[in-house]
């Protein structure tokens, strides 16, 4: 006899980096396992180092981390998180990132700049990663940025559902707050079964790239107003947005997106804002700091994990979004 | 002596696929060479042989091919060429492509799907293109496919100033057929200083994917709209948002787009339709049987040549989009 | 518990391309199973579109497309199969393509050609390919073009235990049409116990390129001549054998082949010929317009059924053909 | 005439990275050139951006970042702005780290960690690197991780012969705090023409990696010692090494590095020691805080000019260390 | 239906070179199952053939190979056993390289020198290997070359606990034969609870690389100094290294080293020495002809099995080596 | 200032490996230079070691080995020679293999067998060879093997000019010793206006592999026969065609090929047939024990000259075949 037989076998693991332990952990228990642990440790010189206290050989790694300020140190750790699983010969691994960094660079605006969002799946490529999971991406292009499959999974459901429940649907209006969103309020207002409208950034001809007025196109007058996006950064943009719908008679201004990032002045500008409330998901985590009164967070952890089993399963995450 | 020293040298040639060769000739008219004399066979079961008749060895070389119909076809013909220019010893090889086939499925929208954008950009890559030159990609995101340098040009000021000349800009508002092209819109709004308006096709929330009406989001009453977008395939999509416009009492439509695709009952349905120009470039080829009375067609020949210039010279692509 | 823990398992899953539909739909009735329902579609512009319309996840995939007239879209159509399998979590990908386009461009002959067969693989490769599977590769050397496992099935036997059915082997001859195609004669010649006979085509050393004589080298003269070959194209060189043959003294010709391409001129060719039969197999489709009454044509499906069925319980395939 | 020749011509350029821009400015100035003007921003959110403000299209570029701390921070920026060459058609981009982060995890030491100096030089590569320039890498090894050309600078002639002009040749002793640096020792030692001596730190057999006592191994009594290593980062194991030295009879102690990496407690135990004095070069840059009344720190920048000077002309760099 | 399922299975199965079959052999019994049997030829002009006898599609690989004299055919052959299987389908390729080849050319001491240990990871990578296990590579780091995981196996434990046996721990002192080995020497007096010592070699200033004095750094007076390194080439260092031993007043010397190469004079050498023993691995094989009676060799296919073992059942081979 | 501008310039730098010193001799005289000076040295155990002893950075590097026994010895000598070209900068790096070894392997004529060719060419890839030159490949189907351009010269010229001058055409028959052949002797067939014949090997159908006689198709009686061949390595094939051809009547048999590889038996079973003269190059070197009376062999140096020449100015090695 030359060879020995043994039946093939193959163990889901879910690993975190450090930014959004919580979001990991409800997604363990979802799951009904437990986050493999692992010894993180930051050098004196910041140098990131990990090592995992259990044995991945043959595993079906999925390794969340949210790229969440300090955001390249985030990435980074979730880099060096891949290559020690390269090593030590997990059989698959999954790279979960339910808000991906440098989305937003997803192309090159003006000569010379780099296309940071492709190079960080490219990134995550190099470092030995299979699989791509990630959640509402910025554009949905950036699927064909990474070379092999992506998951992506959608909010959408989450948020609309609790905005429905929220307003009657006979007078509101979803709203983008810029040209360059309106497929993502397009998609609102197909679930929601409402019009459409947009704030329109008007630039000064006579002065390059400054904005003389947000215009709003499409009627607001006397309705609920949904401003969708996909994130809420410095909530600049959706604050002007709000005011410009005020000014053009809107009812009730309703903020929604999928990640908040909520950046800089984002609480305190939201929170002084006439906007009624912001609804959002904890794809990224929100410090104490940056909560406020009107803020909304609902759990994208079962979705995650429903993906995650079907992955894990050979199933289908295609289904988990089909009505 | 170890070692015979020479003088560095670089040869700009330029090829032609078989798709559009008068805008070949243009671009080299206006580079002031030609274009290198190939050899082109089908055999007799359909598959393409490609030979050039002078020695390419070490050249700095742009390999022009429109994907126009069939485009299978023309793509297949430019990889072809590709591969025996990189056996041939070229010494750099950019992929020169007007209009990018396969542009519009950049992304998965249902489960299952290619991304063939993606998938023809590493199929060049691999064939042995180290770079790639285009006009107007359906998404900016696309330059993000291509692992190397690509260097996205704009048709955007020649469509505009010529529309500009026709139009008086005080009533004129530019409209996006769709909620995904209002990006497009929003740059022509910018160049023209005119207002904004989009058609939102409203789904019919009862039954799936069936649109129940084009509803005109933004001010048309009375003015000359002008309907932007990348490309015109069909024609359905722009003739319906024409309909709509008029509708809401628009005084005149004039559509422009870059790539005039032109597809099966393009020809016919803009003709008898109530718009009044169709303006587009030369990115493809028009053949007689599609080209109507109401059709522009400017040359984007001179734009392509001089980009290749300043590629080969080492020069900047960038400042000739700059005011 | 840091893990889920769950029993390996695999699955066969077959996937057809639209050339060649009935021979997919034979393989899959061999292997008791069916062929995986997939969307194809064709955009006004030609462009291809391919959606699976079931999971495939994880799946053991074999994408069968004959590279047929139109052979680019054929494998264009296929290369975008393997790349939604590829987003799609495919586990493993094999490309069957019993006749394999563009294998006869496996070499430069000249100066500034393309090796096109090469670019082939490197593109099926590209798309995600993990593994080959081919029926009588032009040249066995193109089994090293692909970078991975390929799988190299052998129609002579099929072809030949036909043929041996149909003659007396004590008068048959073995003869190759062409001076390198002798290889393949040389193994038919093994098989029948048969003596060999190639036709020698001498050019006119006062013209260059220019056949002047089919030349008979070996003994014909009453002899059953086995006119053999991988392929018949437009059937030219063929039929020409054939002639010399018959003014050599030839009492009978019949043809054999694994690929009927059958290409322009070849049915007219071969019917009005003085050969009494042409063998091939189904690895192309015959149109019903490029058949004709002396054309046989053999089922290589229980042989693809069986290889696929060994690949995937990884059986052996190189016992299939082991006497 | 189907080409347009022109001479060759190649440009250097240098790059600079936020984290030392005095380095970079002092090799400028060194090469006679200016750092090319580059607009960099963070977002609110952390992520980096990076834009060219001229054309660096066909350059030989030369990018220069001190991965110092926030070291994951440096890095980012330093990938981020080698895309952004890569995608601007820069003709050579050799990155330039005196000091290589993460170079300490070249190996692995337990299970399941991950090699993240390899990593490094991979992401670099994906990036765009096509080679690397680094100083005194913390192995020699480390070279072999990038898969191309890498020029590797030695500081040691620039350290040892400041501390020669210091230190009376015949009473010196070379130590090293540690068995893993002897290498580096013995090459100072070689240099010097002084003996060698180690600090062994011996272990507790009975407690699992507790050292028990710093060894000296080798004479230092009544003698000058000069502790050398490649990087000083929180210095305990330096200042432990002292200490040892002293209690063994060392009449001086002089601690040489080429990194001075300085974090945390590292400028007041050094301060606080019987170090007479500590010298290191600007391969990092020690902000005020850091800096110290027995800090001499040596300049690189006319070697790092004099070496991508020779990278640029095509001349030797491994000349520049011959004596 | 669509789809055929089966239940995963998987098979180990053990590949052997020609130059140690015995070692083989050793680790099959271990297993408890046969050498897959291989044809192995050499053709007139040295080319090496290589075909397996049964079939290995699917199997979990390990390929063993002790690349030993003539090294260059013996890497040759591994290379190609490796190319058999990836195209004969097996599923995981794990090259076993008990000594690795040229891993002590690690590095570029000088200008224009290759690092060969890269280049023969990169070799095996290119073949298709998709893992490597070594024992005691030759520097740590060479782990960082391979690009996938490397099972780095110890024989410190087998060496020294057969050392501990021979020697009282009291007297005993670890020296290393040269600068550059102090790490190994620093493992072993930790195992051993031995203090350490080196040798130092000066060189003299006015002769390069002209060594002076072998230097002993440390107390070997009386002393059992255990000798140590990774391995015996030619025997030339550890022998004048056990001389200068001797005149520091050393009562006795044992030579161990994991790799037993064994070169040219080693084994006269070593015979004729004052060195009361050398103990080496059954790394690679030791012919009768450089044998001799001094020479102690330890199996290390135990080990192998373990880890062998545990790879091809997603053990930890890290736990191995857990006290 | 930004950048430091210098005129382009490129440097042809010549490099040989140690088995065929007198033909890279031969080769740099023809071109004017002298070959590189590098240190080779075995080590011990028989790596091999190599150093450029002046610099190679930009340089046009051309690096000639033959694949001469000991084969492996001499394709691994190569390796590291590129591999060390690549790291010490080399701008371009051409790999010249007037014998490439193992293009026999060329495909798998059985299951579970490598092929190696295709290994080979990969190897050189991986070490940093950008373009291949290789004369009279085994197949031509090699030429894609290599994924870069390869520049593939005939030694046909040289071969049938000489033979030419030898017989005289009128009663010269071509012969191919073997019907894999074929097409090597219809090349000379047509080069000399010469009949054809081929020796074709009946095998035993009762015993397998068995050849039971080499029949003579085609007419040989009384003529003059050239045997054609691309290498003769142990002569057997040759020497037993040549008796065929005598037992057929032929008058004279004159052998020729490309590479005299010569292996074993070969000089004195040529000396000892009935073969009046064999024809060989120096593409391989024949040591003076293996030379005979009847051997010519021909100089390819001034081919391989012109060759390297026309690669280093972009010239045209096509034309150099062209008539």
């Amino acid at each position: 006899m030359t060879g020995i037989k043994a039946a093939g076998q193959k163990e889901l693991k879910l690993f975190s980096g450090r930014t959004h332990p919580d979001l990991a952990q409800e997604v363990a228990d979802q799951l009904g396992l437990g986050v493999v642990p692992t010894r993180f440790q930051d050098f004196a010189n910041g140098e990131t180092y990990v090592r995992y206290l259990e044995s991945v050989r043959g595993s079906d790694a999925f390794v969340l981390q949210c790229h969440a300020d300090p955001i390249n140190e985030s990435i980074m750790e979730q880099l060096i998180m891949v290559d020690a699983l390269k090593r030590a010969s997990a059989k698959r691994i999954t790279v979960v990132t339910p808000f991906l960094g440098y989305a937003r660079q997803d192309k090159k605006h003006l000569g010379r700049e780099p296309i940071s969002a492709r190079l960080m799946t490219d990134l995550f490529r190099t470092a030995g990663a299979n699989r791509l999971m990630a959640v509402d991406l910025h554009t949905d292009q950036i699927q064909g940025f990474f070379d092999g499959p992506v998951d992506h999974l959608f909010a959408l459901p989450i948020l609309a559902d609790y905005v429905k429940s929220r307003v009657t649907g006979i007078d509101a209006t979803v709203v983008s707050p810029d040209a360059g969103r309106v497929r993502t309020a397009d998609r609102w207002a197909d679930r929601l079964g409402a019009p459409l409208a947009i704030i329109h950034k008007r630039r000064d001809p006579n002065v390059a790239n400054e904005v003389k007025v947000h215009e709003v196109v499409g009627q607001v007058q006397g309705r609920t107003c949904i401003l969708v996006d996909d994130m809420i950064d410095t909530a600049g943009t959706i604050v002007k947005a709000a005011d410009a719908l005020f000014e053009n008679g809107a009812r009730e201004v309703i903020a929604a997106a999928t990640h908040g990032v909520l950046s800089g002045p984002a609480a305190e500008r939201l929170q002084n804002s006439r906007i009624s409330e912001v609804v959002i998901t904890n794809s990224l985590p929100v410090p104490k700091e940056r909560q406020f009164d009107k803020l909304t967070q609902l759990s994208i952890a079962p979705m995650l994990a429903r993906a995650i089993s079907e992955v894990f399963s050979d199933g289908s995450v295609a289904s988990l979004f089909e009505s």
